[in-house]
């Protein structure tokens, strides 16, 4: 079976069937129903013992749905599910989205189950999707079948960042912390435990998907290994790829197998180098896979790993460029005589014109538009990483779109280091609704530079 | 001169004579004056052209205050705080705050004029802070000369910690940053260009105060080097110290030496060398600054370095896992027979109850209790980290009195990484409120414990 048959089903089904639709608070049937009555496309509920959910008509039996329904979700128990894989392969459903965990995960009886499901699915064709997943959510116009908690609120607005992960709580919880920093989802894929679809699939699929500018993947274990790392190698010249793979030391090794019940195999140095070869950024821990994938999903790559770095504090100076000496790729620039003299033409007598430039606490939004023109000019200049305390005393909330129409005409990628006591989140949000890459952590901000200065070495390798 | 000579004036002061004070919004005379009016004391106000701001009396003369005022603040530029200086000294004032940068930092010029002021204060054992510096604020019953927005609405009530800092935006911009999740503030000290008063004096002083549980100092350069090392070697059996050394990298250095007009002597390796001879915990960045200063303030020496991870999600385990093997003394802690069969009897059938403890998304308020008492009597364990989000179904806000009971009655270590979406921040801070140390990452969660583990590793080397 090709990789990408029936693989559109999961972002865009024109139906979906949810089988195990419940009337009771709590359980994964009512939250799924909850999400998708705000889908529009054709939706049909089953359960044998209902008659409407919130004035929603519920079919009894799967045998009196239409046929060729796109997307099943099957939310029951493992053993019931089994029984309504068959049925559902039997009437022809495009793509299948089994919930329930107890399967592979939980041991042999599990095991066998899963392997009764697998079959059904393969012989006809059918895709699968888990068990022992969240499913899908895509924001927007897609499904949503995550049944906890998870963060619609920032992420209703789409966003260019694909996330494909083996742990549910990962998937949302790491979105959910960066999302209050501004961040963007395409597409959330629960894998689970992959009795089909694997994240081969999904590289494949989303290497053609148009919304998908960045991919990330939390993995614990490769389906394959190698297969993976020649899939991405394939799609990173036109699309980049952040991995978070845990479990790559021996404590957390270990830990991995009781988890998946499967042995891991890469050490940390053998993944590194695989990494390197395919072109994948490697992210170790699941803070670093959403800042990454942020700064890619929105920032050019940087060709040239010159940092200019533009402070109103001296000290976030110092500690940047201590920062800055511990990365792998980035370089400090040399802010050549002619882009002083411009600078020095709006900005106070204090203020500091080599890198770190300094405009002291005196700092106005003019003086950092200004600064930011003398910047695109000068060609040693690759990335401006820009600090800004808005509580300085001339520099207000305009400097966000001062900020932004930088953005638009920059080819250079520009991100923001903000801090601003308790409203630090906020306007990073701001920054990040008028497409500035912004961060509330030098430390944040400086690694995710680094990434985008790995992507252009990747790139530039050809 | 004594260092602890009339130092005791500059955290509780019983009247302030305001230098400069101003009703012009946006000058320092004016925002120290606003955040004088909450303090509780003999305020005297000088300004030679006014008569009443803010309704308070105006003296235009320095001759006209009582004499031997215990604070005098001195918010005028450079050049015209020289003559007032003396005139201090002379009126026997205690302790004198010069503001104004334009000093020793801005060239030759200022140099001469610090000096002046420096040797007019030592001849008559006044002392001084600054030039160049925000000054002090004391949370609660002392004065704030803070002369730029500084997260009040987070530091109203005080906490344990005295933050030293060179540079006045690190030492308002970092605890406003961690504010938001909770930070406990007892003494910011600005030391600027430290013409009297430096970082040697303040750890005499701070060590005897009361209130100061921890020491955080952020430096760019060192006074005399090997003395303030000494000291801090001396008073860290009893507080602990943690530094940021700006400028540690070759990168850095040369920018230290622009910003305050002095080269810095340590590389990074000596640095490292020097502190843990000392016994300090060295930070790396500012973030790290806050977060171990707040974990010591916090919480107990963690002698026992073994951790027990207690997890809703088996993917946060193993993350945890992976960070962990990258600490310096952080170990993992073998989860005894007894203690597994003990936690079996709430826990649900599938938790795993090796370490990392798996307590599944199916994990109630009463499981996080039980697991905890079970862990304070495995004598293995010597450290909790709680994984905690509050998506899951059957975990609500009460838990937070569920984990602060459990604080008061714990001798080890107990922290949270929690997350909840837009509102994890608030969640961290009603944790902290209630004297739980919790972080909104896992990193900085595991990093904070490291340095918990090497003040046990400090404090067991006597």
């Amino acid at each position: 079976m090709k990789p990408g048959k029936n693989m559109e089903y999961l972002i865009h089904p024109k139906s979906i069937a949810l089988i195990g639709a419940s009337s009771k608070h709590g359980k994964p049937g009512n939250t799924i129903l909850y999400n998708l009555l705000k889908w529009e496309g054709d939706l049909f509920l089953v359960n044998p013992n209902e008659e409407e959910i919130m004035g929603k008509k519920v079919f009894n039996d799967i045998a009196d749905l239409p046929p060729a329904i796109e997307m099943a979700i099957i939310a029951l128990k493992a053993a019931a599910s089994v029984a309504v894989v068959k049925e559902c392969v039997n009437r022809g459903f495009k793509i299948l989205i089994v919930i329930a965990g107890g399967f592979s995960e939980a041991g042999a009886g599990g095991k066998a189950l899963e392997n009764e499901i697998k079959q059904a699915a393969a012989e006809k064709g059918v895709r699968l999707l888990g068990p022992n997943t969240l499913g899908v959510f895509i924001p927007g116009k897609g499904p949503d079948t995550v049944f906890v908690d998870h963060g619609d609120i920032m992420f209703s607005s789409p966003g260019g960042i694909t996330l494909i992960s083996q742990s549910g709580s990962v998937g949302v919880e790491a979105p959910g912390a960066v999302g209050v920093i501004g961040w963007g989802l395409r597409a959330f894929v629960g894998i689970g435990n992959r009795a089909d679809i694997n994240e081969e699939d999904l590289v494949e699929f989303f290497s053609h998907d148009a919304g998908t500018r960045c991919l990330a993947f939390y993995l614990e274990t490769f389906a394959h290994g190698r297969k993976f790392f020649e899939k991405c190698k394939e799609i990173v010249p036109k699309k980049p790829v952040v991995l978070l793979k845990a479990g790559r030391t021996d404590m957390a090794a270990r830990a991995v197998a009781s988890h998946t019940g499967k042995i891991m195999a890469a050490s940390g140095r053998v993944l590194q180098g695989a990494c390197k070869q395919a072109g994948i950024h490697l992210a170790d821990d699941e803070e670093k896979l959403v800042d990454y994938s942020k700064i890619l999903s929105q920032e050019p790559p940087a060709c040239n790993p010159k940092v200019a770095i533009v402070t109103s504090a001296g000290g976030y100076g110092i500690i940047a460029l201590d920062l800055l000496a511990g990365t792998r790729y980035l370089k400090l620039a040399a802010i050549g005589e002619e882009t002083q003299k411009k600078l020095k033409e709006k900005a106070i007598p204090f203020a500091s014109l080599n890198n770190p430039i300094d405009l002291t606490a005196s700092v106005d939004n003019n003086m950092i538009a200004h600064t930011l023109d003398c910047l695109e000019d000068d060609p040693d200049v690759g990335i401006i990483l820009t600090v800004i305390f808005f509580s300085t005393p001339n520099v207000d909330f305009h400097l966000i779109d001062v900020l932004a129409q930088h953005r638009k005409k920059t080819r250079k990628p520009l991100v923001v280091y903000t801090s601003y006591g308790p409203y630090t989140n906020e306007r990073a949000h701001q920054l990040y609704d008028k497409g500035v890459t912004a961060f509330t952590s030098l430390r944040r901000a400086i690694e995710a530079l680094d990434i985008l200065a790995e992507r252009g070495y990747f790139l530039s390798r050809g």
